[in-house]
């Protein structure tokens, strides 16, 4: 039946439009990336008349900007790498120095404003490239739900996951998953692979089944980027499109989304059946609104987390956290009062929060607050998330 | 609060790697497009070290492929189009005979293997640029659904629109909504702007509140590309990857579907509460699935349809369906027993199935079965569709 239908289609083809053509037709006329028997993986170029190619990838040294790929026969431009480990990695090209996507690779996320390619070495089953894999396991639903925000004047947009047998089941968990500055509600199920997470962790008997609520974190915009009524505007992580001002903070508004998700959805209303946590920005939040709110949470957990409070920003945080009577007031209610099963904090040993952390697990040591502290390589990168959301996904609600 | 975190990154940006930067403070250096006054449209690319840069959009005449940019000051290159009737379009530039897309501009949609920018001229309300823009209107929820299919053998993905309200309300109609060759059940939502159009015609009081259920019209695979767990495969709209074969065809397999939504949505479970119509194979299937359930459908649409029935194919279309015993049964029961309120068949006049779809209308009159037909400009093209889906969305349920 197919092929029939393409014949026809072939048969008519010279009658359509050049643009309509190129959408059935076109594509990448090389294959790239090709992922090697040994996770080496060769990237390919088809560009005749460029003077340079280079490739930029997360899989570089961190002391490498590119590579420069070499021309081969008919223009194609290449360039393998040594085995990769399994993970997701991301790149682009740099043609005559603009850079610029795969054409033969449809898969790319948007972070802020640059899309990048990706693509996944799987490995073995439980490793990082297969956990972020789509498997042949039960899957969530994944929905972009509107939400009325009294407190903000809005009605907002956010991304939840209900885990595989949701129709079926009662009384779910619910972990409140926060994205940084720039991002907003689509940043967890895109770059983080949260779906693909929480699918194979609970497939996997390694988390239990939940509700994961991805919110917008900006609480001056209503949704992502041209998915409300501000228009199809550039996001820039400053400046540039001059956006409305919010009429309360994130936490100050935060309560309208758990009221609307436990009126809503099918979940067990107590502190022992809600998470939150989230990645820097959303790591603050985390940490303000758990503090806000201590008798809501059971479970929370900081990300690569931008550690703020006010005061005289000169004095070190710990000594300025010691010295605010109203802070510590708060921090004793819920560390001593409410006392959640799980403070969990984790950051990069290279990432710019880093002192920032440090300086608030001091603070947290100075007053025998208890909490799990994970130090991993790297920086304040997608990659570091993405292990942590891992991580945590195991350790609530158990 | 924002400003100072901001100051924090711009002070540690020189420790986050090559990568990890770009994303935060990356994307294009200039303004593309901008939309002018007079509705106009400036496309600009700075690419100082190219030899020529054109542009590729829908918004030029059929029979021009591309045109040239000029190089401006500062290595910019630029080009202005005429005053453009409001419409979302399509583009993409070509720089030294290589497609790119635009870095200034976020927005794009995957046709099969091919990523194109888009942007909209919203125009007076109620124009079609502004049935497709996301207005300060009240938004259904658009979910990614998974649904077992024991006819196919597989668990698949569909994309289900809830009108806004849904939380309060009961007994919604449906309109099954399917797709074309090489697309998947993010087309419509995507390259056919379905849950906007449906906000806004809702909004309008010119639809009524519905569900939309966005199947994926492949029975061969259980959804999108990189959506199920064949891979991260590029798709081809013929070649390329070898699919599974598929167990069953979508008109076996649609009661599945039917099945899923009926069972866990708050739907009217009747004739009169559904409607099916789909563009290209989508119409082909759609006019499949209501001749093989006659008493399922009381709307029926057929976009720039596939139409085709079995037998020798060299005998003409309508000269095959009267000869065929079997086939005319159906049709008679559809039309004479089940008499459908709306059998709507739309297609441009410079459609490659213009004929086809000519030589099923004269099957259709030469019966005396009763049907709406409105022809369009233009081609096998998504801007048709959408005006099909508008019209069509505004007849049904009425």
């Amino acid at each position: 039946m197919k092929s029939r239908f393409i014949t026809l289609i072939l048969l008519a083809a010279a009658t359509i439009s050049a643009m309509a053509q190129q959408a059935l037709f076109s594509g990448g006329t090389v294959t790239s990336p090709e992922i090697n028997p040994d996770n080496s993986v060769t990237f390919r170029l088809f560009s005749p008349k460029a003077i340079t190619v280079e490739l930029e990838g997360d899989f570089l040294p961190d002391t490498l900007r590119s590579v420069k790929m070499e021309e081969g026969k008919d223009g194609v431009w290449s360039f393998t790498t040594q085995p990769l480990d399994p993970e997701l990695y991301s790149y682009n090209f740099v043609v005559n120095g603009m850079r610029q996507l795969d054409p033969s690779n449809i898969y790319q996320n948007r972070d802020v404003a640059t899309w990048t390619n990706i693509f996944i070495i799987k490995g073995d089953k439980g490793s990082r490239g297969d956990l972020y894999s789509v498997n042949d396991v039960p899957h969530g639903n994944l929905s972009k739900v509107w939400y009325d925000s009294p407190t903000l004047g809005l009605n907002r947009r956010m991304t939840i996951y209900t885990p595989p047998g949701y129709e079926k089941g009662k009384n779910y968990p619910v972990l409140y998953l926060l994205h940084g500055s720039g991002g907003d509600e689509n940043a967890w199920s895109e770059l983080g692979r949260a779906a693909q997470i929480l699918d194979n962790l609970i497939a996997a008997g390694k988390a239990v089944p939940m509700i994961v609520v991805m919110t917008n974190g900006n609480p001056n915009c209503a949704a992502a980027p041209g998915e409300w009524d501000f228009g199809m505007y550039q996001p820039r992580f400053q400046g540039g499109v001059e956006l409305p001002k919010a009429k309360a903070s994130m936490e100050e508004s935060f309560l309208d989304i758990v009221n609307y998700v436990e009126k809503n959805y099918k979940v067990a209303k107590n502190k022992q059946h809600r998470a939150i946590c989230g990645l820097s920005m959303g790591g603050l939040h985390s940490f303000q609104i758990s503090k806000r709110f201590p008798d809501k949470f059971d479970y929370i957990g900081l990300f690569s987390a931008a550690i703020r409070i006010g005061g005289d920003q000169k004095i070190p945080l710990p000594e300025r956290m010691r010295a605010d009577k109203e802070f510590n007031k708060e921090m004793e209610t819920l560390f001593n009062v409410n006392k959640p099963k799980l403070y969990w904090i984790a950051i990069g040993n290279t990432d710019f929060l880093y002192e920032n952390n440090k300086e608030y697990r001091d603070y947290l040591d100075s007053k025998g607050f208890p909490y799990e502290y994970v130090e991993t390589s790297g920086g304040h990168i997608w990659r570091n998330w993405r292990i942590y959301l891992t991580d945590f996904a195991q350790k609530i609600f158990k």
